[in-house]
């Protein structure tokens, strides 16, 4: 086998291994623009059942063999899709634990103060059930390092003793996300002022009296 | 006026400012398959857009005149039906706050660990933002009541001392149900023993080193 023989044959087994195109792709701009159109129907009210890979294409003005070159599914790319509206994880100081959890939850409120996001998140969320395949991979790629952050954040405040050292990491992953989820999904967290200071100082000291 | 023509207004004056038929309906057993027709075209995946009350008497099995007397519309309707999934309020004991919040966020974890339920509240929240008719009504007779219960006791404590008298009482019950919500919703809360009684304590103790 040449070298070139490998080459090739290592890029096939990337394609069918990944069931992703190996490389770069061809071109950002169309990739954007796939993504622009699938987040567009979405916005439109069109659900993940009714949403055709000829609709994304046409809206995209692209030709279908363009998206299935990055794409194999449409569960994959509305995955992905609702993944990009997320912010990126903010950087964390990594001094005190205290600061960096309230700048960990005020960007999940931040997040969930707009609208676009909200709606489409409403809409990814609602088929859940119905498609597995497309909540497994967004909660891969869009929640799963969000709670990560958080969680690393707890554990390092437990590995200084900066918290007590038998806490439950989960439970105070739990409350301290879940706490700022129910103000993003019930209330108006946008209105509230100083919400993450207010959630992290509380779950950090507790409300039972001493 | 006599007393029979006050009766009267007063009956046609309550039909008028509800929206609702007076007095008692006149058979549960309609009101009971209409609601029962409702949830089972949700669960077999109609939206609440496609949903008709013409499809609903059709499965229901009476005439759609028989759902007017009772709903003006289809958005009262279905919060009405969705409300009915929601099991009764478990009664707290009010002697420890601690023993008070294990048993509504016990009842919490059960609910949600119904396969049916999560599944019609999934395409019930997907709606909020086109159906904010069905989404308020929803809130009020089945979200508000719960999140007094909670909201109650840590108000109890408060006042008994035994919570912090300068807490945040709206903030805790984020923390609280947050937490619950964030286990029902992301991951396999059904399979967590004793999730409840550790949210709870956590919450009350706080994680900060003291």
């Amino acid at each position: 086998m040449t070298t070139q023989e490998m080459t090739h044959g290592t890029a096939g087994q990337a394609v069918a291994g990944a069931g992703r195109p190996a490389g770069r792709p061809r071109s950002e701009k169309a990739e954007k623009a796939i993504i622009e159109a699938t987040l567009d129907l979405i916005a439109e009210g069109m659900g993940v059942a009714e949403l055709s890979i000829e609709a994304i294409a046409s809206r995209a003005g692209v030709g279908k063999t363009t998206i299935y070159r990055r794409w194999s599914n449409k569960e994959d790319l509305v995955a992905d899709s609702l993944a990009t509206l997320k912010a990126p994880l903010p950087p964390v100081r990594g001094v005190s634990v205290r600061e960096d959890l309230i700048t960990l939850l005020a960007a999940m409120q931040n997040e969930a103060g707009q609208d676009r996001t909200r709606c489409l998140m409403n809409v990814a969320m609602s088929d859940a059930d119905r498609y597995p395949r497309l909540m497994g991979r967004f909660v891969k790629v869009a929640v799963e390092p969000r709670r990560k952050a958080v969680r690393d954040v707890v554990q390092r405040g437990v590995d200084t003793g900066e918290l007590r050292p038998d806490i439950d990491v989960d439970v105070a992953l739990a409350s301290l996300s879940g706490a700022m989820l129910w103000y993003t999904k019930w209330g108006n967290a946008e209105l509230t002022d100083g919400l993450a200071e207010r959630i992290v100082d509380q779950v950090l000291s507790g409300i039972a009296s001493r």
